[in-house]
């Protein structure tokens, strides 16, 4: 039987920030979920309780060894009034999959979406009301025995927080330029690319700070054993419509399977699209660009849902695609995408799980 | 000019562990440093604490993107009563590499030393008296911004605290076996290996498991990318003793240059031995095993000094190595670089730091 989740209203609610002011990740609601790990008592203590710090011993095993993962999702107000999150089983099954690869403790999947529904409730006058804007929810677990050995820790917090988050596209969709990385390499596989765990985002800031300098907004990863088969964009996962079809990477360890991808794939082949998963080089990338075939190319992610690339820029050349405006393929996804979201189209494939 | 350091002095000094209970990384001494930095401040407000827990905010960026970094050396008791650190000043330089890959500001090295040696100082009576043993230390900073974009943060902690570590060796040193890892990839060149960034050591434990199920001690890491270069064991660098030359692997990327590794080839080349930094890989490992050839291998670490291998795990096979009892070469320079830190003999690389 799922554990009962105790509840301790906040009594001080926060002033919400103006509409105008959200931004991301900034602002937190007034309350929290919190789950604690003993070994040899499992988790225990589910509990929501006012929003607030923690407080950790220097020697918490996160600060050192960063046993540490995470997830990402959203809940969106629908046009009806509802309140509902998209797909939030595949970002638990994740979160498991995080906690194995990290020798964290996996959690009871019924009670993690058992607190995510009750705290979005308890927080819901905290979702915006503008076009665009929703609800961001972080689960995450952190290591926190403080006892310095290279071990697995032996006790663990898994929380979740929540933030409003703003309008992404506040003044419509538009590409964003890329800087292709082939100095540094964000994961490889047999190492830990493929799940959310802390130290990957940690290792990629270099590479970000040096696209940013290049007047980019993200890097292209390439693969950290070849140093040419496309990754990922920033944290996005990444496609491209070439003729016909629409390619995107591999599942090949060093990337992480995104929900938006799935969901992408999902449509692209439900609309009778030839969609390939497989290796794709940058040589290949470049090739067709050359020819005239690459037709779009887009990340995808929670955050942006889908992100349009307008330009590459590849051993001091800049390669630009489509004409700086969002192709018709990512318009139409987009469209698509946040419609069954936020309710304005039906759901063919049962995303989305209703809240109230 | 270096900043002062504040100090205040703990009103409540803690019982000392019983030497027989103290392990490593488990008591923790009464005082700890801490120094602050904000974006536009920089590094301020340095201060000798008591010992005690930290608050931070959930959505501090360590608990998520794993912005930290670490770095660990010991003090000794010299048999003439002085107290000693060995080769701070390469911790410290390694301390700002890992800073700067992480794209963490770097610190005042001059602060850090001073730091460490106040720190010793004011807890010099936690450093236990027994043979083998010493105080561990362990600097770190960790990333405190509460923000849950994924760039670098806005402020860090820099702390050092410190703990009592028993005789590594209680009962003699006893060579180890070792588990060749196929599977798990520790790091790979362009990620961040050569660092002591905390996600490093999460991304281990897997592997580390698995050892522990095939009753191996430590895992031997191959290079990420060709699966076949030997990088490091456990936590140690490691070095292989073959006919009239002794091998370790080169510094290419995926492994931590580690101040023991750096003492040890001082060492070797000071007796006139022949060291070779070069890609070993791990089917001239087995070859040379095989032919009769490979007379000793040994991890070298902060934690050990030396860990002697005494056999290793490759495709279902056990390789024995040596007679399993420590070699002649490792029992040298175990005893050369103890002598050195302990002050027992002499010092011909001005290693040793008196502190007092
Ligand atoms: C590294 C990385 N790749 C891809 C994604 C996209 O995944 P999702 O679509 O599940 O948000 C994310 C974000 O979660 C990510 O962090
Ligand atoms: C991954 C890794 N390799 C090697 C070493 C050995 O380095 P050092 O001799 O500086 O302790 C350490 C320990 O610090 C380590 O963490």
């Amino acid at each position: 039987m799922m554990q009962p989740i105790h509840i301790e209203h906040t009594s001080a609610p926060k002033p919400r920030p103006k509409a105008s002011d959200i931004g991301f990740g900034k602002y937190f609601t007034d309350h929290m979920f919190i789950l604690d790990y003993d070994d040899g008592k499992g988790w225990h203590d589910a509990r929501i309780q006012p929003y607030q710090p923690i407080t950790l011993d220097p020697a918490a095993k996160v600060f050192h060894y960063g046993q540490a993962i995470f997830e990402g999702l959203k809940a969106y107000r629908t046009e009806a009034g509802n309140l509902v999150l998209f797909r939030p089983e595949m970002n638990i099954k994740r979160l498991n999959r995080s906690n194995d690869r990290m020798s964290i403790p996996v959690i009871d999947e019924e009670l993690v979406l058992e607190a995510l529904h009750q705290l979005v409730l308890i927080d819901q006058t905290w979702i915006p009301h503008e076009p665009g804007t929703s609800l961001y929810i972080r689960p995450f677990v952190i290591a926190t025995e403080d006892m310095l050995g290279v071990s697995p820790s032996k006790q663990y917090k898994f929380m979740i927080i929540m933030s409003p988050v703003g309008a992404y596209y506040d003044e419509g969709v538009k590409p964003i330029s890329i800087y292709v990385e082939s100095e540094f390499v964000r994961a490889v596989a047999g190492g830990v690319g493929h799940v959310k765990t802390a130290g990957n985002y940690a290792a990629g800031l270099k590479a970000q700070e040096g696209a940013t300098l290049q007047g980019c907004a993200q890097v292209l990863w390439l693969d950290g054993v070849h140093r040419k088969y496309v990754e990922e964009v920033g944290s996005m996962n990444v496609f491209f419509h070439l003729g016909d079809k629409i390619v995107t990477p591999a599942l090949t360890g060093g990337l992480l399977p995104g929900i938006t991808r799935d969901s992408v794939i999902h449509l692209l082949r439900y609309w009778g699209l030839k969609v390939e998963e497989r290796l794709f080089s940058i040589d290949e990338l470049v090739q067709v660009q050359k020819d005239g075939n690459l037709k779009e190319m887009f990340g995808t992610g929670t955050a942006a849902v889908i992100s349009p690339v307008g330009s590459l820029v590849w051993k001091g050349e800049t390669l630009t695609i489509g004409d700086g405006s969002i192709g018709e393929l990512a318009a139409h996804l987009y469209e698509t995408i946040t419609g069954i979201q936020t309710g304005r189209i039906e759901d063919p494939f049962g995303w989305r799980v209703v809240l109230k």
